[in-house]
């Protein structure tokens, strides 16, 4: 037993060593980061200019095309190394106006509802589409009533995010799929348009869009599809349980165009010793065109560029290229962050971290790593550095849709993972604006990414560690 | 080597079946709480009374009375096993209308700024207060200036909260003694009045009151004293730098009336083992009479209500007398909470552990003890059953105003530590309303508080242990 007690106290003694050299240098720059972020910070004052001056910035809009000139200014501004736009052709379809919607449990009683397209939806008829409607609780249940129950009616897919999961991303995953597939599905049994729930867990009046696919669907197949708000979604179900022959119409003037070029932003601070080995932050810079797209992810926009402002204005030179990588076109389709990869691939470019904030602008807790187990292992090491701020929860699991393709075998991908209790009150709803910002939660995140990209650039990865 | 790793390896077996015994049953009722108020959880439906249908409850008001009946009767309908009503007399102060200001920096432009009396000041003198205005940083600052400076001045006290403190709490804690006894320092040197700038991190137009003090100063020494909105503070600090001469009104007509009777209100389960030992959860039914007092502290309350009507809902029998109190007066004089106590020791109840929520209704982030080091320990092992919910956060510190006078070498005091960002967004100022509380943050911080309580009930402290 003693030699046991000995041996547990050497071992202490060493973690404690190695953990104290660790700390006071890595300590001392995390504070100065914190520290300028909180006084200094720059990332509340341009998400205040992209969500307030120029707004809604779907792909392909003139929303997106100022935003990218505006972002592309400002990185300027840093006096960074190198800053350009990377060409990317993007897709371009127009909400139009005047969505309407009403159900009608019995003839003349109609009750009007807020709906709105979902992102790549075919319109209605001109004059909109009124049909029975058919409450299901997703693709399963569509596909067990079949077609017999299904032919010339809309579609009315309720099933609920799950209040029940401390994670609000799980809940949204455990329900998206009406919405991404749900017209698809129903289309195949003849039904004439689709309304979804909102994906939300709050009850209110607000619908909130998203992206949906019609798959290989011939166009004279693609019914239109809207979503309904949850309050709406209620009183609706409680009205088919009534009189399950009431009647649904809804109007929607959306309009797909053909692709259009728009670009990523990008801009870099070269590396002292690794110049060829990359080092990624972002955010995606478009957003949904209802709402400013603040939370949606102008706050991962303003965190990633903030990340290279401060290592500027803490005169931190990176041994490392450290880039900050604003990518366009996550919302419907992705193409920025492929074209981001194909490049990469092209140029042979060793990305060995990448990072991506796109899960709202609140309180930080910590990241979610795509990693080894033996890289996770590192971060872990690194744990007790991020507890001072809170942001010490961390997890191996997904990072980001833009990071991802740049995933290898050696490398290590990461999202911020911000406290997740309100952020599907606002997506992709009117209500994600500026004012649901709270400046400290939004810099707290930005400091945390600074800090983690120090620390991978200081240390490297398990693979390409710094020697 | 061999003997340390075969040691090593019996101490973790060890350790885990230690954890697996606590963790399984334990963990089963911690999700089963969780679900409930997820799902089923009534306090934000109280907390929608309180402070739509009431609104700000300030001590003696007709809304401090009509939130003691309202609580009163929604406790009735959780049948435990006793509801009653503490008389406790308690001050009572009234805003007074007209609030009004502004400065002067060269004869004829004048600036209109955003003030609202400090709880418990004296009125401006009718007509109002105009004198030259001098700036300093704190008390110290004052008292350097000394009466030769402040004499017949009104003092602009405009040391701001220090943003680089993660904890919100603490930037308080190091700016409260101008609020509190700004006035009644700033009278010793002469002073006509007193402006304090508003305990907030954010910039923007609302002033923030709060209580405060005159000590013993005879009654024609009470100077009037006012919050200013942070913004306007910035400006006012401004043109002072242009002009030290600049010239401050104000006008308050705000009025204290003799004590008046109102009430703690409590509702208890008894014990099924130990009716005599009490555990108490609770928050302060009082606020003050701007805005809705939704965060602070309606949260607090609505939350320890779903304490019991969980555990009544779990068909939970506790162990120990469950008691909620919902103190009157936190605010302006804290004589719920010491009548609480006065009582509970002429009663010789044994109280062995007490919680406090009066943080706001933000994501619970963890808890705050109050306790001996080995009382912390036992806690500590508790950590991991919070883990899945993210409240996991455990600290030794303070607990809460309210449960404080309570404290005695045996027991433990504590506090629910809810994420403390946008906490003094919204403290004390028109601000804190209903619409600033997210529904899922308020229910996660009720279901950490009944785990919490729960794994009290079950085991008990150290000095007072379920045997």
């Amino acid at each position: 037993m003693k030699q046991f007690i000995f041996l547990l106290i050497i071992l202490s003694i060493s973690l404690t060593t190695f953990a104290q050299k660790v700390n006071q240098q890595d300590s001392i720059m995390l504070r100065k980061i914190f520290d300028e972020a909180l006084v200094n910070g720059k990332s509340y004052d341009w998400l205040e200019h992209l969500s307030n001056s120029i707004g809604g910035r779907l792909s392909g809009s003139l929303e997106a095309e100022r935003a990218v000139s505006y972002t592309k200014e400002e990185l300027e501004e840093l006096g960074l190394d190198k800053v350009w736009l990377q060409p990317v052709m993007v897709p371009k379809w127009v909400r139009g106006v005047n969505e309407y919607a009403y159900f009608e449990s019995t003839t003349g009683n109609s009750t009007v509802v807020n709906i709105c397209a979902l992102g790549g939806s075919a319109p209605t008829p001109e004059g909109g589409l009124k049909a029975n409607i058919v409450e299901v609780k997703g693709l399963e249940e569509l596909a067990a009533l079949g077609k017999e129950k299904i032919e010339g009616k809309i579609v009315f897919y309720n099933r609920p995010m799950n209040p029940k999961l401390i994670q609000t991303f799980e809940a949204y995953g455990g329900c998206v799929d009406q919405r991404y597939a749900g017209a698809m599905e129903a289309s195949k049994f003849g039904a004439t348009g689709v309304i979804v729930r909102s994906m939300s867990l709050k009850i209110d009046e607000h619908p909130h869009t998203g992206t949906m696919t019609y798959g290989d669907l011939p166009l004279e197949d693609r019914i239109p599809a809207a979503a309904i708000s949850t309050k709406d979604a209620n009183l609706l179900s409680g009205a088919l349980k009534l009189n399950p022959k009431t009647t649904f119409y809804f109007n929607q003037t959306c309009r797909a165009f053909p692709d259009v070029e728009s670009f990523n932003v990008i801009g870099e601070i070269t590396g002292s010793m690794y110049p060829e080995k990359v080092i990624v932050v972002g955010g995606h810079l478009d957003s949904w065109d209802m709402g400013d797209g603040a939370h949606d992810d102008g706050a991962g926009c303003v965190q990633s560029m903030e990340v290279l402002r401060l290592f500027k204005r803490l005169d931190y030179k990176p041994k490392h290229t450290i880039r900050v990588v604003l990518f366009m076109n996550e919302e419907n389709g992705l193409r920025g962050a492929r074209k981001y990869a194909e490049v990469a691939e092209n140029n042979n470019e060793k990305h060995i971290f990448a990072l991506e904030s796109d899960a709202g602008g609140f309180t930080p807790r910590g990241f979610s790593f795509q990693s080894s187990d033996e890289d996770f292992k590192q971060i872990e090491n690194w744990k007790p550095l991020f507890e001072p701020y809170l942001v010490h929860y961390f997890v191996q699991g997904g990072s980001g849709a833009d990071v991802a393709p740049l995933k290898k075998d050696y490398n290590v991908m990461a999202g911020l993972r911000p406290d997740s209790q309100r952020y599907f009150d606002y997506h992709h709803a009117h209500t994600d604006t500026f004012d649901k910002v709270n400046k400290r939660e939004l810099e707290l995140g930005g400091a945390a990414m600074t800090s983690l990209i120090y620390l991978y650039d200081k240390y490297g990865t398990v693979n390409d560690p710094v020697e």
